[in-house]
C-alpha cells in the first residue's frame, strides 16, 4: 500500500466524517426543535444507515485495493522450510479494513434489520474496533524510531483517548461532553494522518525532516498542537454557525405563528436539552433560583 | 508442569467458563421472562453453586498434579548453605491454584451456607484473585523476551482490562455492559491461554517462532486481534440465538393465553430490563417523547 | 527568553492566579450568602471577565516580548539548502502564548457576549489548553537530564494532575471537591515553577545544584512535599479566614433583624450548599437520622 | 534511623492501624444497630479523637528519634564551599513525620474542635499525605535495584492503590466497598512493610538474599500475595465474627422485648443500610420483584 495514500486517505476519510458527525449532531438538535414532524418518506431514506453503507464499501475497496498491490494475490506463509510468515503489515491493514466491514455491518443491522435500533451494540463494535486498532499500531510502531516514532506516538494517544471517549458513552451514548471529545478527537486522527503522510513521505519543503536534529522532533509536538488548536476551532465555528442559523430560523418561526412554537419547545431531543441546560447555569443571576419544587407546581 | 498443557489447560477451563457464563446470563434473562415460576427443586439444585464446587475440584487436581510433577514433593528451600529458594515457578502456579479454591470455597459459602447470598463478597474475591494473578503474571514474565514476552503482555493486557471490569462490577454488579465486558474478556483470555500454548511448544507449521523476526512479532498482535474478533462474534451468536429463540417462545406463549403473557412482563429481573431499556432508544421515533412529569400532564 | 524570567514570573502569575481564584470561591460563598440582592452596577463589572481580560493582556505581551528578544522576529525556517526550522522552543513558548490569549477570547466571549455564560466552554477551552501544555511541556523536557528532569517532571505531574480535575470538572463544574483541587494545584504549579527558576538558574547558595548528586536530586522531591504542604496550609488559612469572618458577620446579621436571614437562607448559592452539606455528616449524634420516607412515616 | 526498625516498627503501626479501623467499621455497624442511645459520656470521650491525639504523638516521638540518632542534630547544608545538601534520607523521613502530625492536627481540629466534624477535610489531608508518601518513596527508590527495588515497588503499588481509594473516599467517604478496600490496603501496607524489613536486614535463614537470582526475585511476588491473602482472610474473619455476635446479640435483644427491635430496625446507621443492600439482592427468588411504583403506594 502506497506509504502517502496510506495515512493521507484515511486521514482524509476520517477528517469527513469528523465534519459530517458535527454538522449531524447540530443539525440534529435544530431539526428535533423545528421540524419535528416533517419525518416521512426522506427520514425513512436518512435512516437507511449511509455511514454504516459506506464503511463496508469503503472496508471492502481498501481489501480489494491491498490485494492487488501485492503480485499473486496476499498469502500467509511461503513454501520454503522453515516457513515463514509474509506480508506482517499487509495482514495488519487487511485486519483494520475487516473491522471497518464488520463496523459498517453492524451499523447497518442495527440501524436498519433489528425491529429497534441498539445503540450499545453499534458502540461496543466502535470500542472493540478501536481497542484493536491501538494494538496494532502499537505493534506497527515497535521499529521505528525518530521522526517517525514521535509522529505516531501522537497517532496512539489520539486512538487511546479516543477508546477512552469511546468506552464512556456505552453508559452514556448521549451526552454532550463526550459527543464533542468524540468528534474532536476523530477531527484531530484525521487532519494528523494527513500531516503525518506529508511529513513522512512528502515534506512540503522537499527535503525530509532530520532523525536527529531536536529540532525537527519539537516541532512534530508543535504541530500537532496547531492541529488540535485548528480543529477546535473549527468545531467552535461549527456549532457557532448552527447556533445562530438555529436562532434566525426559530425566531423566523415564532413570527409565523405563535401555536407551533411552544409546541416544539416540548418535544426537543435529548442534544439540545442537554445544550440548554449548559447554557443556563448563569440564569440564577436574573431570577431567583428555582429548587426543584418549583413554585410553578405549588401555583 | 508441562509447558503446553499448562496453558492449553487453563485456556481451554477458561473458555467454557466464558461460553457458560455467556449461554447462563442469557438463558437467565429469558428463563426470568418467560418461566418465571417453575423454580421448584430444579431450581434449588441449580442454585448449589457448581461453579464453586468446580473451581476447588479443579483447583485441588491442580495442587495435586504440581506436587506429583515434582520428585519428592514441593519443598520450599533446599538444605545446603547458603539455602536457595526452590520451585519460584511452581510456587507461583500452587498459589494461583490456592487462590482459584478459596475463590470456590467463597462462591459456596456465599450462595449455599449464608442466610443471603453476598454478591459483593464474591466478586470481592474474584477481584483479588484477579489482581494477584496479575502480580504473579508481571513477575512470570520478567526474565522472558522476544515472542514469549508478546504473548504472554497481551494476556497480562486482558488480565488487566479484566481487574477493571471486575473492580467496577463491585459498585455495579448487575450491569449488562459490564457483564458483557466480563465475559468477552474471559472467553478471549481463554482462547489466547490455547494459542499461546501452541505458539510456544507446539507451533502448527512444526517449526519454531523466530524470536528476531520482525514479521513473527507482529503476527503475534495480529492472531490476538483475530481472537478478538472470534471472540467478540461467538458471543454475538450467543446473543443474537438466544434472542431470537425467545421471541419465539415469548410469541408462542402469547398465543397459547393472553393471561400469563402481561403477568411475565411485569416481573422481569434486572438483567432483562436492562436489555429492553437498551433496545429502546430509538422509540421516540415512534411516539412523542413521554417526559418524566407525563403522567401528571395527563391528569 | 530569559529563563530565570521564564518560569518565575509566569509561576507568579498562576500563583497570584490561584491565591485570586481560592478567595474568589470563598467570598463569592459569603456573598451569596449575606448580599444577594445589592448586584447593581458594580456586580455588572464584576462580571466583565477581568480574568479573560487579564489572560488576553498578559498572552499578548509574552508574545511581544519573545518577538523582541530574537533579532529579526521570529521565522520559521532558514532559507538554506536544506531548510531548517529553528526556534524551536521559542514557538513552543508562542505556541502556549496563544492558547493564553484564546482562552481569554473564550472566557471574554462566554461570559460578556454570549447571552448566556456557557460554562462547559470555557472549561473546554481550559482542558484543551492544559492538554497541549503537556504535550509541550513533555517535548520541552525530552533532551534535559538530571536536576532539570527532575524538577520538570514534577511539574509534569502537576499539570497532569490538573488536567484530570479539570476533565472531571466539564461533568461537574460546581463540586467543591474538585474546585479545592484544581485551587490547590494551580497553587503548586505556580510556586513550584518559582522555585523551578531558583533551582535551576540561580540557586540561593550561589552555586548550581550538581546533577550527579543523589542528594541534590532527593532534595528535589523534599522541597516539592514542602510547597505542596504549605500551598495546603495557605489555602486551608484562607478557607478558615474566610470561614470565621462569615460567621461573626452573619451572626451580626442575625442581630440586626431576624427577618432577612431566613430569607438569605432560602437562596444559597450552589457552593455553600456544598459546604453546608459537607459540615453535616455528623448531625445525626444530636437528631435521629432522618430517612427519606421520613415526613410520610409522620404523616 | 535503623534501617530494620525503620521498616519493621512504622509497619507494625499501620497494621494495628488497619485492624483497629476493621473493628471499628463493624463494631460501629453493630452498635448504631444495638445501642443506639446509649451515647453519654462514654461516647463523648470515644470522640476525642485518639486516632488523631495517637498520630500527633507517634509523629513526634519519631521526628525526636531521627534528631537524636544524628550527632549534632539534623541539619540542611553543611558549611563548606560549593555547600552541599546533607541527609537527605532523613530530611525525607522528617517530611513523612511532620505529615503524620499535621494529619493528626487536622483530625484532633475537625473532631473536637470544629462545631460539625468535616470529612472531606480529614480525607483530604489524608489524600494529601498518600500523595506525598507516595513521591518521596518513588525518589527514595531511584537508586536501588534488585531485592530492595522488587520490595519496595510493591509497596509503592500498595500506596498508589490507596491513594486512588482514598481519592474516591473524598466524593463517598462512607461507602462500604471503598472502606472495605482502604482496611485491606492499610493491613496489606503494614505486614508488607514488617516482611520488608525482614527481607532486607534480618532474613529469616541467616543469609542476606541474592539480588542476581531469579528465583528470589520470584518469592518476594509470592510472599507478596501471601500477605494479601493472609490479610484478606484476617479482615474476613473479623467480618464474619462481628456478623455472628451481632446476630446473637441482636437475637437476644429480640427475645428480651419486642418493642426495641422495630425501633432500632428504623434507625440503622448508613454502613449497616448497605451491609443489609449487599445481602438482599437475591431476595427475590423469594418474592416478586418490588418495582419502583410499589404494590403498597396503589393500595
Amino acid at each position: 500500500m502506497g506509504k502517502f495514500h496510506g495515512h493521507a486517505y484515511p486521514g482524509l476519510f476520517l477528517f469527513c466524517n469528523g465534519l459530517y458527525q458535527a454538522i449531524v449532531i447540530f443539525s440534529d438538535s435544530l431539526q428535533s426543535l423545528c421540524l419535528p414532524k416533517k419525518k416521512g418518506r426522506w427520514a425513512r431514506l436518512w435512516k437507511i444507515s449511509y455511514e454504516g453503507l459506506l464503511k463496508i464499501v469503503a472496508g471492502s475497496l481498501l481489501v480489494v485495493y491491498v490485494n492487488i498491490c501485492i503480485e499473486g494475490g496476499i498469502i500467509l506463509m511461503d513454501r520454503e522450510l522453515p516457513p515463514r510468515f509474509l506480508y506482517s503489515k499487509e495482514w495488519q491493514h487487511l485486519t483494520m479494513f475487516t473491522l471497518l466491514i464488520l463496523m459498517g455491518c453492524v451499523d447497518v443491522m442495527s440501524k436498519n434489520m433489528l425491529p429497534q435500533r441498539c445503540v450499545v451494540l453499534e458502540k461496543g463494535a466502535l470500542v472493540l474496533s478501536f481497542y484493536e486498532l491501538l494494538l496494532l499500531m502499537v505493534s506497527h510502531v515497535k521499529e521505528s524510531s525518530g521522526i517517525e516514532l514521535q509522529v505516531h506516538s501522537l497517532l496512539i494517544l489520539v486512538v487511546f483517548l479516543l477508546l477512552l471517549v469511546l468506552t464512556a458513552e456505552l453508559w452514556a451514548p448521549e451526552m454532550f461532553q463526550l459527543w464533542m471529545m468524540e468528534t474532536l478527537l476523530i477531527l484531530v486522527l484525521g487532519s494528523w494522518l494527513i500531516q503525518a503522510g506529508f511529513i513522512l513521505y512528502r515534506p512540503v519543503s522537499g527535503y525530509p525532516w532530520d532523525d536527529d536534529d531536536m529540532n525537527d522532533l519539537m516541532f512534530v509536538t508543535t504541530f500537532f498542537c496547531w492541529h488540535v488548536m485548528c480543529d477546535a476551532l473549527c468545531l467552535f465555528g461549527i456549532y457557532g454557525f448552527s447556533y445562530f442559523w438555529h436562532r434566525c430560523y426559530y425566531s423566523s418561526l415564532k413570527m409565523m405563528g405563535s401555536k407551533e412554537a411552544p409546541y416544539h419547545k416540548s418535544t426537543p431531543e435529548p442534544l439540545y436539552r442537554l445544550l440548554q441546560e449548559i447554557e443556563q447555569p448563569d440564569k440564577e443571576d436574573q431570577a431567583p433560583l428555582l429548587a426543584k419544587s418549583s413554585p410553578r407546581d405549588k401555583a
